[in-house]
């Protein structure tokens, strides 16, 4: 398992188009990794959602991480899960979830970066880097922890929060190889162009 | 399996008591089932909490079940879990929990309680039984529906929604053994009294 452009669904966000067309979009203009992230939606409605996006994951064989919810990506067999800090250890959800299925952490600091590793993470989410609409409430680890991280943590690490096409080059220089993007791709009018751009972006300042 | 009078968590209305304290007064009062159900609170927060609750649980020998959350339920090593039809299907809930766990289903019509029981459902939540302040959108489906599924329903099934300790003889009259009370115990100043009034009024009916 390995990618570069990191998509997260938000609905909430999303102009009109529902996740289906929002994912299939993104996946077009160069997503290879696909996030369900839904706070305000029942787990059946999860389900069913899930269902229809491995549709297209699948076909497109990218790989479907499930935000949090270790029973949801179980019951739709998720390609993963992605769990932050509040939610289910890695622990308990390695053993639900086997060895062959993906658990990515999110981390906010070298040591919860590297205890994830330690922990037998596949990949580790780091920021938010920038500050963001989407997390708040959260502060900025800024360039300083990718930097930290990129030199310290060998398992594979994706930034996220707050990158736009203009300050991917800077997230790029300070270690990163893979960005995670929200509102900037499915929060927009064209998402199979932003999408497009973030990843020609992403690869220049490879 | 078998219990009588179920009580449900709800962390919102509990008069500044935390849920351990909760449900140790309430077992002490005669529930002899538990449903952890806080809407509110992180996945980690909740195994916490699960983690916690299990102890007094386990030692007093009653069930503790989780709401909607397989994963939960697992990660704890809960007795069961309970789904509502906007939860996981029944047939993915029961492939990870297994056959020794309890699966209970909220159904608020006849066919849904035929077909919850027809899926293998060990017990199922019959209401809103009388309009209620936890579930404010919910047509109550009154008596009626008790008694029907009381004479067409094989498994065990709990009355549950706005019950009282004044209009719990009518539903036990109406073919109910078992009733399911959130803020009548969970709400109140004594919850052990409380229980202990409801377990009462429910015998002195059956
Ligand atoms: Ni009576």
């Amino acid at each position: 398992m390995d990618f570069k452009l990191y998509v997260i669904t938000n609905q909430n966000i999303a102009q009109g188009k529902d996740n289906l067309e929002v994912v299939k979009e993104a996946i077009i203009g160069g997503a290879d990794i696909i996030q369900l992230r839904e706070k305000d939606m029942s787990t059946r409605n999860l389900v069913n959602m899930g269902n229809e996006l491995k549709v297209i994951t699948k076909s497109a064989e990218v790989p479907l991480i499930v935000n949090d919810r270790v029973d949801i990506a179980l019951a739709i067999d998720a390609d993963g899960v992605h769990l932050g800090q509040d939610d289910l250890p890695i622990k308990e959800a390695r053993k639900m979830m086997g060895n062959d299925k993906i658990i990515g952490i999110s981390t906010h600091s070298l040591e919860q970066a590297i205890e994830a590793a330690a922990m037998g993470a596949d990949y580790i989410g780091v920021g938010p880097v920038f500050p963001t609409q989407t997390k708040p409430n959260y502060n900025p680890v800024g360039l300083e922890l990718v930097e930290k991280v990129s030199q310290r943590v060998e398992i594979p690490f994706v930034a996220i929060g707050g990158i736009k096409l203009d300050n991917i080059h800077e997230v790029i220089k300070a270690g990163a190889k893979r960005v995670a993007v929200v509102s900037g791709i499915v929060g927009v009018e064209d998402i199979e162009s932003a999408a497009r751009s973030y990843y020609k972006n992403l690869i220049k300042c490879l």
